[in-house]
């Protein structure tokens, strides 16, 4: 059988381009015992990737040049050499960016079975999944955010922004986000119901950013989802109350230029902020908690969320590259059945 | 009784300089019910009052125009018309820069009775005052540094650094020192105990200052007590490891400057740092607890510190300036009896 993958074929110098990526087609091989065969049915895309993609010191050990692209990715098991595991199982794993996968199912945390009937099989990858997970641990335990408080959420519409804003105002949070485009803003407040939305399209100096933010949340900023960094950090920075939390996500506006600068580290002294990053795989032992609360509100309904399909395992580079520029709307997936 | 004291007599456009301050002669009130009249023995100079100078939004108010400077003081009782309060009672307080304060005895904060037996009264302002319990906070509620990891300290010599380093290694840590200049550097290990004390002023720029971090920590930095801000942050960060605390206490090389830059805030993501603000007067209820911890120390001989001693209410403001551009060696105070 044939299996069709995409693989790193070289490090971006600056911007990431379809170039870096090589599809190829090879032979499935035969299963060794404790092996499973999964056929993968969805591919998350996420903005971690890029910054795999570099040979730069980092959390994760860079991708390796010619070897399948990381990715967590839902299907089914085809065969199977586990007692664990047979054929027609929902499972999540972390199979890479190509249309089958054989796994050693053994190994922890390398396959989990779900539950594909209370829950859409794709969601998996977003709210109940990677991105749920790491809206959940940083609004409960980095923010620790408040009934009361103001909280900013930047990538608003995204697969972790939009969790985020969602369980923030189930608490009682006054919620703002910001989101690029008129779409995506209207999307944030009226389907997600944040309280504000910001387009920072509109708002690409300090000034009028914060005179925006101002705007939504006058009685300044308790919390910060940081997903982007850049200008929106600074600004967001500045109009943080005493004893601020920010949650340091993602840095996705600097994955492809220099460093990203912080231009106004006295405000953490002078207003007390904390300013923490963090990565979801560090919280292990929290993710059955937050999956459990995660998948139960997707089943009833009160959390959405919202996807943005490409079709086919050829489609993922560029889909990808799309992602780092915000052409998504929602969770970026790759559907590959 | 005539009473001479040091005001503000107008706010530095950049760096202080003396003409910012006014020596004034005044005569003593009577004092109301419920007042005391104390002498104030020493007056403590600390790097935050170079903040209070500015009219710029912080966690304290500017100091007003005309007013006496803010400080701590410690003294003895000569007058009293409060119950709890005799002649000759040795109390710590907010005196201000003046050689005498008439104080409202029963308003809380405002004064303490301390034991100048086992203690000297002067440490009072130091050791096992202000300086000592924002170490003890940041410490041990901040980066909660645990034995066997690396600290970095800076301003190692100085009256917050010093009880930083000393609790630290008492604790089993490996800990380095920054200071300026050979004579202190020498101090910081010799006296101090600290492992290894780097001379900042040898190491002018980002690599040679890495350098000189990476032969006296070459397993990384898990903790960072950071007084000065600037390069020495900037490097420090990016010699920190994966989960590293740093508890930012002040930026002192940026007051007289422009905002003060994290150049490589990408860091704080990838390794998973917490940078947290912190001020010690928003942590009150630690202070009892600190100051026996620290008062035991010094009465045992466990906690060693050094000061320099300005003489006379008029010495004031060089003395100050000269902090602020760290002649001083170990705490500064002005001696006034």
């Amino acid at each position: 059988m044939i299996n069709h993958r995409i693989v790193l074929a070289s490090r971006p110098a600056a911007e990431a381009a379809v170039e870096n990526f090589r599809l190829e087609a090879v032979e499935l091989p035969a299963l060794q015992d404790g092996q499973v065969l999964v056929r993968h049915h969805f591919l998350s895309l996420d903005p971690y990737m890029r910054m795999r993609m570099n040979e730069v010191k980092s959390y994760a050990a860079p991708q390796a040049l010619g070897a399948v692209m990381v990715g967590g990715t839902v299907g089914e098991v085809v065969q199977s050499r586990h007692a664990g595991y047979g054929p027609g199982d929902p499972v999540v794993g972390m199979g890479g960016w190509q249309e089958f996968a054989v796994v050693d199912a053994g190994q922890p945390g390398a396959l989990r079975k779900v539950d594909a009937s209370r829950v859409p099989l794709s969601a998996y990858l977003g709210a109940v999944g990677m991105p749920g997970v790491t809206a959940w641990v940083g609004l409960n335990h980095i923010i620790d955010a408040k009934a009361g408080e103001t909280l900013v959420v930047d990538a608003a519409s995204g697969a972790v922004g939009s969790v985020v804003g969602q369980l923030a105002k189930a608490r009682g949070c006054t919620v703002v986000g910001l989101a690029g485009g008129v779409d995506k803003c209207a999307y944030v407040v009226d389907e997600l119901g944040f309280d504000a939305c910001i387009d920072y399209k509109a708002h690409r100096d300090f000034t009028s950013l914060a005179a925006a933010l101002d705007s939504a949340a006058p009685g300044g900023i308790d919390g910060n989802f940081e997903n982007v960094g850049g200008l929106i950090l600074d600004v967001v920075l500045s109009r943080m109350n005493a004893f601020g939390r920010v949650a340091l996500c993602g840095m996705i506006s600097g994955y492809e230029t220099g460093p990203m600068t912080i231009h106004n580290a006295r405000l953490l002294l002078t207003q007390r902020l904390k300013l923490q990053g963090f990565i979801v795989s560090d919280h292990m032992a929290l993710w059955p908690q937050a999956l459990a609360e995660l998948g139960g509100l997707v089943a009833s309904g009160k959390l959405k969320y919202r996807e943005t399909m490409a079709q086919g395992i050829a489609s993922a580079p560029e889909a990808f590259l799309g992602l780092l520029k915000g052409r998504n709307f929602g969770k970026q997936l790759v559907k590959l059945t």
